[in-house]
């Protein structure tokens, strides 16, 4: 079975786990979101595919979600000294060689999925991680601050300003001129089946069908599109979507991410026991829908939850 | 009194904290060797000028004399892991942060030696640190390796090879096109003494003197040139001079490296006690003499080795 998922940061790389576990014969192929992407101190660094491969790899911080594990900051310490910021983006002594390599590669002139597969060489992470594209894409995001409008990076407004503020306007800059990486849309067209992890709506999986082609290919391939909702009764269950929801005018509920993606793109969406009442809203609005625990609290969950994925899948495919 | 002093690693930065201590009042200009700097990880790095930066900067690792203290290295243990080389140099993670933020000024077009200047206003050397260029100057070491006649690196003859083989050819690629870098003209025109620490006379001292101008400046400006012999009874203090030295030539000696200098630019030497019986030898030569204790034991003995070579200038301009 080739299964495709697009993913964002902690919440894909967790699902990916537990789907890894659930179809461990299953030849997955991983779409990561690269709007998030910044450049720091001259180095490219990419946190979402970081996180896929860290966590799948076996080498992230398990408790914070991205990062390594066993690392320490002394290098970022030491450009505080200097004076050289920015000073809210934690990058530690390990995770900061991801970044120099792949720095070397890309000035060397090798595109981005070249590099992330030369990077997943070490990590192993037993899927096929390719970038949404290789051009330069970054999510930038309106806000007010100071009574004044700011357009920040988007890493600048979810790690620095911890979405404290309304974001007015989330624009992946780049992406109307952007390909899709080698690879994707082939992936796209040979799936049997393509899931929507847990993942934020907006900024990650938005992202990844922003770039032209990816959202035609998905509608294109004729299998099964199943996605799980990041929404639990109407709060995200980890990070920040509803302040990024909001942007794009979608309320925090399970039933609005589901009609937000569109029956024009999803057959099928999981909401949390807890939203069993949401379950008719989706299934009128075209898609089938059931209700299933969707807190990935430990791995054999999260592999639970994979299964009700492609079980759903399969009534997508007989229905 | 403005005091000019030529300096590679180790040994000139020893010799620099000792004549801070030894002339308080003086305004100690340093002229950097960066013959041995090297591109590593795509990182521009200075082992000379850093090793001036971080002895007088207390950044020091004070037992093997480079490096910082209180380092750690997990970054090189992570390239090493994605097979990223070469592991043979030992960059730390602390230390990684100078040649980040060194890279990073560099790529956005600011000369060597402004950089020199910002990542001392952070270290506070307490002397102006000029790189000898703000040009690219390589020293590379012919060798013969396995039979075969090799031209490597400077640092890959120096720390990978141990300068384990002997040195055939000494040569600082690019220094016949190099100019100094502003205000090291300056200083030399300006300087009232001329130092030579013990530093390495071929790869560190002679490197700075094959800039064009600089030799011309040294001997123009009139001033007493005195230098501090960093061989000790035929054998370098530390280090291994005498591989580079008979790459050119000369003689594992006090006297040899005199006369190597020689009484055009040389106009004081002075050789440890152990070496007495050269001081005749080296003033035949046209040099004044005097052998006293020139082991860097402490800081005390150190700045007692600067009196003794600002004594000897006294008695050159007096001569």
């Amino acid at each position: 079975m080739r299964i495709v998922v697009l993913a964002g940061g902690i919440g894909g790389a967790r699902f990916l786990r537990g789907l890894r576990q659930a179809a461990p014969d299953a030849d997955i192929t991983v779409i990561g979101n690269t709007g998030d992407d910044i450049h720091l101190f001259g180095l490219k660094v990419c946190p979402d595919l970081d996180t896929v491969m860290y966590t799948l790899g076996g080498g992230i911080n398990e408790e914070q979600g991205w990062g390594r594990a066993d690392e320490t900051f002394h290098l970022k310490e030491e450009l505080a000294a200097y004076g050289v910021g920015p000073e809210w983006f934690g990058l530690g002594d390990r995770d900061f060689a991801t970044h120099i390599v792949r720095t070397q590669m890309i000035t060397a002139g090798f595109p981005l999925s070249a590099v992330t597969e030369a990077l997943c060489d070490r990590w192993k992470p037993g899927v096929r991680l390719l970038p949404m594209t290789d051009d330069r894409v970054e999510t930038h995001v309106a806000v007010e601050l100071g009574g004044e409008r700011k357009v920040v990076h988007f890493q600048e407004y979810w790690v620095r300003l911890r979405a404290s503020v309304p974001a007015e306007a989330v624009v992946p800059v780049g992406a109307e001129q952007a390909k899709p990486a080698p690879g994707v849309l082939e992936a796209l067209a040979e799936a049997d089946v393509i899931l929507f992890p847990p993942s934020n709506p907006v900024v990650s999986v938005g992202t990844i069908l922003a770039v032209p082609g990816i959202r035609e290919a998905i509608a294109d391939a004729g299998v099964p599109v199943v996605g799980l909702s990041p929404i639990v009764g109407d709060a995200p269950v980890r990070g920040m979507a509803d302040k990024v929801l909001a942007a794009v005018g979608v309320e925090s509920t399970a039933t609005a991410v589901a009609e937000h993606y569109g029956s024009g793109l999803l057959d099928g969406w999981l909401v949390d026991t807890v939203d069993t009442d949401s379950v008719t809203r989706v299934k009128a609005a075209g898609i089938l829908c059931r209700a299933v625990p969707l807190m990935m609290t430990d791995l054999d969950a999260t592999a639970q939850m994979a299964r009700e994925a492609l079980t759903l899948a399969e009534e997508v495919r007989q229905a």
